[in-house]
């Protein structure tokens, strides 16, 4: 149940309260909220005269639903404003790891020739072999920021466990949680406490009811910037390397108040489908892509299959805004 | 292992010579051609000065395979040609089941009043309870023959088992295999000796390879008039009825030398979101859609929540032709 | 709901109700029984003064449902009675498919020695490729029924589909429904009006509540001969070729009145899992086994890898019993 | 590939070698021995007369490997050895979540009576929603290691995130890793450095090899007391909570060298369905099961519907021993 106190209830006291009635408090545009356990459909004579406005619903699934919010939340990446009042759809572009400065910048290089606003870049990996290439770590945080400042753009990198989320806010744009680390309660409060916007992606074993709640914790955490990314589930199938869920970011659409973000890199796992794919997230009506793109991926030290070459995703951007347009989307 | 034999070999010769060794006969292109497992990599001298091309491939997906035909095979339904060299993508529609005239009359009105050339409409249902509607049977297919005879539509109807599956072919114009008689040898069979195109659905359980070699059975049976058709699988996820699979058809269509259509409907099973997943499969450059539409779904027999009214039909209908422009194909 | 008529109503008279109210007639245990939708949760007056009994129903699973019986229906197969008040737990063994007289009475003459009574082979072989081993067919029908004759074994063999289950059902004992055709109407209709027991596989692809169903489309149809037969789903494992569910099996004997059999030959797919995991069977509690044996598993003709050869199922059958034992089962 | 170093290799020697050929460097019985990539098949020239003996894999399961160690890794729980050269079957068991010193105690003193080693119990739960019962932290660590004192019961009890393994470690007798924690670097590398035996669960959507894989981690940090346990995968049946993997039960037996336990309360979901299950566990020939048990599950905290009462589990316990000597395991 989430409920709206009076704009006359101070912080303070919002806050007596929720520890009162055993609910997490926080401010909702300026509004002293309180969300328990949806299992509450009523609340008791002890806040009488307190409550603006109370929401029931049906599952845990509360302050991420469209029946709370009517409109789409806003998050905001390198000064593109993606859900809200915008119709826009951001690219998000770059290799599956930093390997090297030459290779992040000629990755850098190409976004910002290409008027792309925001380059990803995994550091620390959550490889599930000890003996493959773990990540540059701390060293390739810093290789992104330099990115950051040399080309103006905004940096998106993975967090794989609560050890290193703390290095991972500080120079990340957007902090992207992992789909091997999405139920990490570590990673997920500290994100609740930033003032980032978090890229959650769906772990592939993860039903679309548990995802959202995810999205509850950092957003019943206080951090409202919170943005869905699909990425594939693991199904019976294995001639692709996972099983891009569409019929999930319909439902996310339709029942969610966030931002939806696909990628279709890692759900094909083959860059021959990629562009396909693409094309068919984009008609969706989304609100962002995250495409893995690799100067050569045939020597990329992880995920090489699925990594587009720079022509190749040269080609596919070309033919992104026709159907953007289409469909009444802005293609940033 | 696929033999092209010479021209001035007879299909008496051919025959036999496919009896000698084990192997499928069958006339592709005007070319007697054998086809024997894929594990026979090469051929004894039993065929020396007779043999004009070969070809061989890791498994059992071969006369389907790209790597044997360079291009897509062409099917026509209703007069209009889709795969080979054409861009075409065809817009199938109807209700689930055939429940009365009245009922089928006014879809096939619709479809005829927006210009769309086939009417799909089930008659013998796969229902999984013995206690639901089973569908009209012979009658349905008669009413459907009535309505291609009326209206000029081309007529897609399914056939759920072996019992019926003359009849069904004797009215049909294109032969729907439903995704839960995909295995059906005495389907396939048939299917492989009728002369009217195939529209063979993916099993909700079924593999890629398993699907494609559904399809050899009835290439090798002499019918090269086969159409994939992808409507979900079925997945742990169950916010949605099943999980449309466009990694897959992003397979399909690199390792085989079919047309693809999808069906969206039965793979979100709810109306809200088949728009958006139209759209999507439309991006993907695919060969047709299968739409359920039923001019009062609230009443339908049969999966009343995922069949579209005619109103959001129309909507739907509308937003397709600048997506299928976007990507260079003709929306028939 | 399930209607049952009071004695001195005659089938005749039920069988005109059964019409006027729209339900399946049938005669369980001599009384006179309709059966409507579940959906149905009252009936109206028209059957004043006639009705004994009515059992509702939460859905579709009504005469397998253990809230109608409250003990197991049971079946005979060969002069052993199981399910019913017997705790009795069968063996069912054989090779995949029956290969040639030879093979096919290797294996009989090794069930005599060993006191088996029942050998199953399969004849129409539902391969996923039109290139492998079809299975003899008729001839191995033929060859079924003469080690029968020669050796007193009860035969347990498979329909593929509707176009030969006429010949299955003349000459089996049991009428095993596959995997693949379970949901094969055609099949289903043919197992109801059939008088012998009729062990029903689970689909790869179907859910408990699909399975259930299945196998009242046989008991709606007048045989209350059906057994439900795990043999393993399709998961994203594939280390294993399917995944047994005994979760599943669990529910099955928790909420059905119906005798389970389990197969974890075709579960595993490897002979080296087959031995362990048949006895993790055993100690459910189930009422029987269904194990692939060959007399040379590596030159079998379908699934070579999966079944044991006489040593290994020698040891293993000797394992069994102390098993059964410990549960308190006996094993026949 | 793993290389064992001859005897007269100090470790500091070793480690030196580790780092010049980028391989993982540990002490295994022993001797030093370095691992590198599964894809090194043979070591040059530089480690020339060091080398005693070297094993390569087929793929990254290596120090877990059948093919490495012929016997099975040998484990103490609470003074009770398994896996190694005995044949033990340890019982461990008590409720999902500490919620009180009452309710703990009860279910120690209920281990105590009934001859039980170890005892179970969250602390930090990883729920899904953010809204539910989140776990007494470290003060559930507290009460458990006061029953510990107070009754001599080895404690088991969860990581859920790298914020708090430090302290588990610090209290617990065993590491257990969680279902959705088992993919976590930051939890599997202090796993390595711990001296306490790892109770590492598969993922719901974890593949065999992943699984695995998780282990050498652990076994690669220098930790080789691992113990494997399966818990159910999440598949599309969803009658029961998940579908406990039997099949990858028995993959583990012939491919590992890890002690197997088993979590059937999880899998099933429903206490009803437990005891049949665990029976089948105990069949299979594996080390160990992990009961849910519950003064009184319907007021439980967490995972209700699937902890038995005290008394089903006395009756559940009582059957155990029979099979446990049907097939030659000493229960304990």
């Amino acid at each position: 149940m989430i409920i709206k106190l009076k704009q006359n209830i101070t912080s303070e006291s919002a806050a007596q309260i929720a520890k009162k009635i055993n609910a997490i408090h926080l401010t909702e545009n300026g509004t002293q909220t309180l969300v328990t356990s949806s299992k509450v459909k009523e609340i008791n004579g002890a806040l009488d005269g307190m409550i603006a406005e109370t929401f029931t619903f049906e599952n845990d699934l509360q302050l991420a639903s469209a029946n709370y919010l009517p409109h789409k939340r806003s998050v905001e990446i390198g000064g593109v404003k993606i859900g809200g009042d915008t119709n826009n759809m951001i690219m998000i572009a770059g290799p599956c790891s930093v390997e090297s400065e030459e290779q992040i910048e000629a990755s850098a290089q190409l976004m910002k020739a290409m008027g792309i606003k925001a380059l990803r870049g995994g550091c620390f990996k959550p490889r599930t072999s000890p003996y493959s290439f773990q990540g540059l770590g701390l060293e390739g945080l810093k290789l992104l920021a330099k990115m950051r400042e040399k080309y103006g753009l905004a940096i998106v990198t993975e967090v794989r466990d609560a050890t290193h989320v703390d290095a991972v806010i500080e120079y990340t744009d957007v902090i992207q949680v992992g789909a091997k680390a999405m139920y990490d309660h570590g990673i997920l409060r500290a994100c609740g406490k930033a003032r980032k916007p978090v890229l959650l992606k769906r772990g592939f074993g993860t039903t679309l009811q548990e995802f959202v709640q995810a999205a509850e914790f950092i957003l019943s955490g206080g951090n409202n910037q919170v943005i869905l990314c699909e990425r594939g589930i693991r199904t019976f199938e294995n001639q692709t390397r996972f099983t891009l869920d569409l019929c999930g970011v319909a439902f996310m659409k339709e029942k969610t108040n966030l931002p939806v973000i696909l990628d279709p890199s890692h759900a094909m796992g083959y860059a021959y489908g990629v562009p396909d794919l693409t094309r068919a997230c984009v008609a969706m009506g989304i609100d962002g892509l995250l495409i893995e793109v690799h100067p050569n991926p045939k020597v990329a030290k992880s995920d090489a299959a699925q990594q587009l070459n720079h022509e190749e995703f040269r080609l596919l951007h070309k033919s992104i805004q026709p159907i953007a347009t289409a469909i009444g989307r802005i293609f940033v």
